[in-house]
């Protein structure tokens, strides 16, 4: 089957692209000690998790319950979930995965703590907890040290969970196009880490665990050798247009295939809207099927299509590759991704967790 | 099965005011002349438009292929999709589908309109075409009154489809918050939209359908009395936080309950973001589980977060309903609806076009 048969709009993987993707992180990472283990909010694909796996990844980050169990039903070993889970039968649930797995979950309150604790004790399990801090982002987290270190100890103290470490994530810095301010960014974020290392090691408080970044800061965080033993990034292996502008050694591979449908001077409108390109980032741009960048006067995005002004050179029929503005929120879209490699379609990956946001 | 206890973020329906809002929309058009052709993108659920059409609806819009093939196949007996399709293969299947039901479609290109006549004639079937007329949305459509004129006799004398009239569609106008600045823009479009049947009444050409108009623009087309023939407004089953600002007679029906996950003084972090509720238009706003508008000094939408500012009163564990901002793009990231009554869960509904953006 040729990509140029498949309906459009469809999602489609460059594989030989994606592949020279997860090779590059690994060599990114390669003798730094810092471990990779990829966010899975990024692709939703168990098959692609495996792909990271075998290409050196410790384990898997995820954001939801249903993403875990997602990932730990189809094999994967070690989980995070990068998140608090406050609710009951969530949590019920949460604990029997930890005897399927090694499971990781965030916390930031004491009451929390202590219902994680309960539920791994009744149903048997060990679930890890990491702390989460609050390095800059003002999104979860513990904002003050001493209430980590009274959090980590309360973690320490109580059965069935075991205190790992710190998640710090600095989300704010990932999107920064200037290279020197997102540096200054997240060395802002990594002195107020600093300061919370600093007084757990003396309360001497073993931290084994420092779990954050992404893929906007991965050449940051690889340098930073003896602070965070753990990178969650996601989108290095498909990048969007987002992260396009940061200058990163990470090459698009995720596209959709969309047609012109509609043509007069000054616009062309394709067959793809919001409801086929995550809309919560920046806009997309398009690309022939050949890979040349496909000049516009702007796009707008609408719910059905997406219109590009000026001289498009394009005519109804046509197809172009459109790199989605966020890849996250746009493989969330869909059932499937088409790998393609040259002109073939050469396998169909189910995005098992597409929908999960429970 | 109560309300809280479904997991969240789930998707769920007020069943009272749906059905209020079934009843406000027919009273709105009786008598007017105007038939009401709901558009089928806002629900992409075959059991919602089953009872669209109990409640009087002509037959539905689309925007899909796919989505008409999911309406005729769960027994929808007249279709319109209200976008142009021009991929040979999708024309071939649409000319099968115009076998098992009264299919229109729209076009705006001449080449277009005979590979239509060439499917259905091969099929054995009949296409019904309205041409679409651009009428200041500055999308798809044909912008000079001739060339319509050139493509409504070119219709008419091709074997296989049918032309039925108009598709004008003033989709600018739908969300424009002041009601007279939203009338100008839609007496604006009328003119053009005047300017085209004058010429084609001159050239003795039948316009049997013109059919367009959204929930925005409802109670403008349902005053026009004589102009448009057919109403495809699609969110007035539901609303959402931009359209709730329009003063229309449609009451909110469609939240996504969620519960907090973190809280701490100013700040209170949701467990739904952009993978939960549409992202392509208004910022949500949440209710209580009792619908009292909960208060904030603003939100922001991250990708597995709603962020609520300000003293909210909310505390870690509470559920919320989120109004999300895009009713129609947050009904494709679910496969259910779940209809509640009071407190009461009664019925679960698949969203059956759920990603059927083919």
């Amino acid at each position: 089957m040729l990509l140029s048969q498949l309906p459009t709009p469809s999602l489609v993987l460059d594989g030989t692209k994606f592949s020279k993707n997860l090779k590059t992180m690994s060599s990114l990472l390669e003798g730094t000690g810092v471990a990779l283990r990829p966010h899975y909010k990024s692709n939703k694909c168990s098959a692609i998790a495996h792909r990271q796996i075998e290409s050196g990844a410790k384990g898997m980050t995820c954001a939801k319950l249903s993403e875990a169990e997602d990932l730990i039903t189809s094999g994967i070993t070690d989980v995070l979930i990068a998140n608090q889970i406050v609710d009951s039968s969530k949590i019920r649930r949460m604990a029997e995965l930890a005897g399927m797995c090694r499971l990781t979950v965030c916390a930031d309150s004491a009451d929390n703590l202590r219902e994680l604790s309960k539920a791994a004790v009744y149903a048997g399990t060990t679930l890890h907890v990491l702390i989460e801090y609050e390095i800059g982002m003002g999104r979860c987290g513990v904002t003050d040290p001493d209430v980590f270190v009274a959090l980590a100890e309360l973690a320490a103290s109580l059965p069935g969970i075991r205190f790992d470490g710190i998640q710090a994530y600095a989300g704010h810095a990932s999107h920064i196009i200037d290279g020197e301010e997102r540096l200054a960014c997240a060395e802002k974020s990594l002195g107020i880490l600093n300061g919370l290392r600093k007084k757990l090691a003396e309360k001497n408080i073993p931290v084994e665990t420092i779990s954050g970044g992404s893929t906007g800061t991965s050449l940051i965080v690889s340098k930073l050798r003896g602070v965070y033993t753990e990178l969650q990034a996601g989108s290095y292996i498909f990048m969007d247009s987002t992260y396009e502008k940061l200058g990163l050694p990470f090459e698009n591979s995720l596209f959709v295939v969309s047609t012109v449908v509609s043509q007069r001077p000054g616009l062309t409108v394709l067959d793809v809207g919001a409801k086929g390109l995550g809309a919560d980032q920046d806009l997309p741009f398009c690309l022939t099927p050949e890979g040349r960048k496909i000049r516009t006067n702007g796009v707008e995005l609408n719910e059905e299509h997406l219109k590009l002004f000026g001289q498009t050179g394009l005519s109804v029929g046509d197809r172009v590759l459109v790199v989605p503005g966020h890849c996250c929120t746009t493989v969330n879209l869909y059932d499937f991704i088409y790998v393609f490699e040259g002109s073939d379609v050469v396998d169909r990956l189910a995005i098992t967790a597409r929908g999960k946001s429970v």
